[in-house]
């Protein structure tokens, strides 16, 4: 089966193999060298001197410590959203009583630095922004993060970014950029099973947390970097995919960050070019397209979600479609983390026959 | 290896071949298929017909959404704490604004059925009782669940059990003892590696929810239910974990509940009859030791450190110490989940030949 969603990604066999590794003691002593050596690990994807807390929950938990540890009950929090996953910090927002402001862009497009700049300026109260570095619903990167740190901080706000599905697949220079809290999660580029979610932290956001009275446990950031520097985790880690993550970062950094940021450009590119060659539009504005997952327009007249069971069933490729109010208007086509150019090219052979069969 | 700690526990050889498969699509259809398997399995080891919940988290996190889910900020709760674990929710029960009632007993001792009721009696607005069924930090298994249920309920309270050690291992008849709310964890007697958690929640706990205003989002056991109801989670599961439980769960209903109850009594007495030959005093008292895992004091004048140290270095056995005050003080001694005679037995040994190191 050629998984062609935006995660989860396929799994290298060196990746399961490792994750099928009989069981250890979670306080002894290989348990603690795995996760010195995969924090070491993460942070050099992550680009960051920043401590970094390794939780075991999917992304969406990672987006809740980002909530939860940085927002108090009443505070005022802007949330620019692009797609489903911007949302997602809005209900977080709304769930953990926060004063929303929630700036909306159409599906496709990008965020704008003058619009944020200007909702900043409106609300000189907000303190607090979460963003989404690549909206996985849409197919869209967010081409801001270079100077969005920069400005948040200049209305001494603090910046929260999911880079969930772009970090480890596309570049993210968490210092460079000062971007205060970032998230991701091993399902996408870290080419690794879902389990396991990461939060880099710096010392602005540190201090907020400290001071924020919004109650938290499970996902108390602190609680996992005072555990993290004695060699172990506050509650019992999904070992079995720390093994795979293990692993797989070992690839990775053979491999080498710049080749694998040109292995997903050059696959973007690909995927948009045979997309675009059949006839078909991409929903990302021009330039903004993410090289990490496609979205492609449902032509006309065509049922959206046959065309997915058609690749499905009939060419064992899997797309994901629509999510919210884009189900059948979209179909999805992931390229992150473990592919070859090969696997890429079956999935657009893939989408072109099944969508000629659900044609006719 | 001998991992002869209490969770994680051993993964059997065909349960991490299954974990290795390749990875799916979280939204399609192998995977609907999968949570319907598990959810029924699952239950049937609950021995519940109320919902099930499958958290991808640790034990902690089933245990904070139960908190989350069923307690109101200021709202009055009891705490029976006989270990570690009752101390965990006791810090949940503080974190999440809760008042605190808390009943301590003294290490090994088993909570006494007729204290609980007078901290009722005592106590007329509390309506919420935490109570742990088998604290690993002790190995004492805690009697009076059969009449437990009743007895909160005729003081029109809710029982939340944290069975995390116990359910799976030993009979916890959730339906027939009617407990509330209901908290187990996957690297314990399921078999299989950490990373899932289980929630099961019966009428009485839905309609407490549903009033209830505390804040939650990747702990919230609706959206848990709800979604498992069209075949999908909320969020991104742990995948490769959850073909490891399909695949445990397997082999644990082929082997049958009685068999595996049967087995992890006698895994207990000769575990307890073995320490007692070697002239050791267990710390659980007489009659309510676990038969999960055995608690055994450290002798006078043995470093207890120096003993887990050997037992691994020497003997290639692992051994899990005391948490909070009893570190140093106890050696516990798992005996759950994937297991066999040999594998207690070498255990035994390995506990007998380094003592007689550590002492020399």
């Amino acid at each position: 089966m050629n998984l062609r969603i935006p995660g989860p990604t396929a799994v290298p066999p060196e990746v399961l193999a490792a994750g099928a590794a009989e069981m250890i003691n979670h306080r002894g002593p290989e348990f603690a060298a795995m996760i010195a050596r995969t924090t070491e690990g993460v942070k050099k994807v992550f680009q960051t001197k920043n401590e970094l807390a390794t939780l075991s929950a999917s992304g969406t938990g990672a987006m809740e410590a980002a909530v939860v540890n940085m927002m108090a009950p009443g505070e005022p929090a802007l949330v620019i959203t692009i797609g489903e996953f911007g949302d997602r910090f809005v209900n977080l927002v709304n769930a953990y009583g926060g004063r929303l402001t929630q700036q909306d862009y159409e599906p496709g497009q990008a965020a704008d630095l003058n619009r944020i700049e200007d909702a900043l300026k409106d609300n000189p109260d907000i303190k607090l922004v979460f963003i989404t570095h690549n909206e996985t619903s849409t197919g869209v990167t967010n081409p801001i993060l270079p100077e969005l740190g920069k400005l948040v901080h200049k209305y001494d706000g603090l910046l929260v970014v999911d880079t969930i599905s772009s970090l480890s697949s596309v570049p993210v220079l968490t210092d460079e950029w000062d971007l205060d809290v970032v998230l991701s999660g091993s399902q996408k580029g870290w080419m690794t099973a879902p389990g396991l979610a990461f939060v880099s932290v710096n010392e602005r956001a540190w201090a907020k947390a400290a001071k924020n009275p919004q109650p938290r446990f499970y996902f108390d950031l602190k609680r996992h970097t005072d555990s993290a520097a004695t060699g172990q985790t506050p509650w019992t880690p999904a070992v079995s995919v720390w093994f795979q993550l293990d692993k797989s970062l070992e690839m990775m950094l053979a491999e080498g960050l710049e080749s694998i940021f040109a292995r997903h450009e050059r696959a973007g590119k690909m995927v948009r070019d045979g997309v675009r060659a059949l006839g078909l539009e991409l929903l990302a504005d021009e330039g903004v397209e993410s090289n990490t997952v496609t979205a492609i327009k449902v032509p006309e007249g065509v049922d959206g979600n046959q065309w997915l069971k058609v690749a499905r069933d009939d060419f064992d490729t899997v797309f994901a479609g629509g999510q919210g109010n884009l189900r059948g208007k979209i179909v999805r086509f992931g390229h992150l983390g473990y592919m070859t150019d090969d696997d890429l090219k079956a999935g657009l052979e893939a989408l072109k026959a099944s969508l000629e069969r659900v044609r006719k």
